[in-house]
């Protein structure tokens, strides 16, 4: 890594393209002076954007192209025609090649994970990569997967999201053993999937190296905080995720048009100002921005399609920090338990 | 019928047994004059609650068993020893038998149903239960099921909730065609489980009546309010509304937190003291209590747990609208389409 951290941004991605990218890198760039950045996409869009900011502009290159991946392609339409080509494609492989230590999209879930998988391969042992966010709960932050990249899971594979999820939070929350618990509907050994009791068994017989496996644990568990590592497959932590902001933003909307209904209110509103502005910051879906692709040979993140400057500079913030404290090698590390049965087959070319 | 609404109650489920429950009864009898009351519990502790309460004691009857189904009692201990005599076994036979139009319960759900399925049998063609809930939203309110009963869906299951659901959302609602919307990770026809695709593509081309099938929802749209009815197996339905409530108790204390540190805001909170008031009734999950067990030949209706007599008495107002308005009916003729396959062998007697 010599040092610097080298970073490969798909310009082309998200709803708003090479504005919010290459503004968001000025404003991650700020906070990590030791970044470099490789901006993938249209020269003719990214380069004007770059002269107007000099410090990024001194460690960045663009390397054209004109594909781009569109936010409603399917995987399989992606990668037919974007495969070796597209500003996304181009961002992996600059990882695959060792040009970039991670790489970043705020484009097309599906496709990013996709060509992830084909241009990265998974991680001797891994079928399925996982995708994990940061969830902001009243104890600060936990790390919660999959959110959405492996629909269904056998036990297996939700002990993988445990080891893969707890090295996440020894580097993402600083903490030597996270607490793991697994995403289940009822707090009694007897509840929920067959799967999930019995990677519950497997986590507990087998204690894991670095991490406190503490049994089930429920929906309401997430915001409180309960544990550091929040594990499911990614069907229900997607809807897990979706719920929790649509419940963010319906109650946002209650206390706006509560606190503007009478002249009372907006007076109060006036004096309460900055208790509402850190309130806004506490619930500021942009801070806790990027989901992290795990389980693959090379760091990928998922910043969210709509994010603004502020919210892809977050994303870049976590490349940073996993890419700094060797993600990638602590995951490894994590997945080569002695019990692990020995390495399928691992990549079935799902996407061709 | 005859006009009124006989509601059989289990006096001893609950954190709080017999005292929410009588006085739940006494603040849902001043709301629907025409209920009559069974109380099936300790005589010893009901008598003394209802004394005191002489309008409630006039349409009350109790029915007395010392036997009371525990919180922590798995469904199969739970049968074992709670069958034919438990305070929640005999509020269920009394819907049974006709004696009353349906039956309440703030105790164990996973005994709740399993005595409901094993007591009322399930509807023709119906092999899993659903719970459905009633969430508050910013449209008014959608019926979310199944929140907890049948872990895993095939396509049909899917689809019968979806007519439960929509026969529900008729009455709660008062809408005459409700919207139905799939819980997917996605809007694209092409992601999610297969069983929901499947299930989608059911809805598409059956146009059940009395339902407008949208196509698939995802997690932020529940508190959007995007369709009345939202449609999903009880493993990912749980977690949905077990997170949803997670989010909301965090945003109330973020908001506690902001506005009582600094005098400001607290000055600023005196002011608009009316709009929290306002906010917190509309985030009042005990408004919306209530779960409601379909595809029973019968009614029954779980209460949470910890709901207090205004909680209590939110899940006997449901009770009292759906017997009202012939709830089991209107299933029974919503599930009776033409493409239905031949109905199965329905009970297996899953708990004995």
């Amino acid at each position: 890594m010599s040092g610097k951290v080298r970073i490969a941004l798909d310009a082309m991605g998200g709803d708003h393209g090479p504005a919010v990218v290459v503004a968001g890198a000025e404003v991650a760039l700020a906070r990590h002076p030791n970044s470099e950045f490789l901006f993938f996409g249209n020269a003719g869009l990214i380069s004007p954007l770059l002269q107007g900011r000099p410090v990024l502009q001194a460690v960045s290159r663009i390397l054209h192209t004109e594909v781009a991946v569109r936010m409603e392609d399917k995987p399989s339409q992606a990668l037919r025609y974007g495969r070796w080509k597209s500003s996304m494609w181009l961002a992996i492989e600059a990882v695959k090649k060792g040009e970039a230590d991670v790489a970043l999209s705020a484009g097309n879930t599906g496709a990013l994970m996709a060509m992830a998988k084909f241009e990265l391969k998974t991680l001797p042992g891994i079928d399925r990569p996982a995708i994990a966010a940061l969830w902001p709960t009243l104890r600060g932050e936990s790390v919660v997967l999959d959110v959405g990249a492996s629909i269904g899971a056998d036990a297996e594979h939700l002990v993988d999201l445990a080891a893969m999820g707890a090295a996440m939070a020894r580097i993402t929350l600083g903490i030597d053993r996270p607490s793991v618990g697994l995403l289940n509907i009822g707090v009694e050994e007897a509840k929920g999937l067959e799967q999930v009791r019995e990677a519950g068994r497997v986590l507990r017989e087998e204690q894991l190296p670095g991490l406190d496996y503490r049994g089930f644990v429920e929906g309401n568990d997430i915001g409180k905080g309960t544990v550091d590592v929040v594990v499911t497959e990614g069907f229900a932590g997607n809807i897990a995720l979706k719920t929790a902001e649509g419940t963010a933003r319906q109650i946002a909307e209650y206390l706006k048009g509560a606190m503007s209904r009478t002249l009372s209110a907006r007076i109060g509103y006036l004096f309460a100002r900055s208790a509402f502005q850190q309130l806004r910051e506490l619930m500021d879906p942009r801070k806790s921005n990027g989901g992290v692709f795990l389980g693959l040979n090379g760091i990928v993140i998922k910043s969210h399609g709509g994010a603004d400057a502020e919210g892809f500079a977050a994303a870049i913030d976590l490349g940073h920090d996993v890419v700094r404290d060797q993600l990638l090698g602590k995951i490894t590390a994590a997945l080569s338990r002695p019990s692990r049965p020995t390495p399928r087959q691992v990549f079935g070319g799902a996407a061709s």
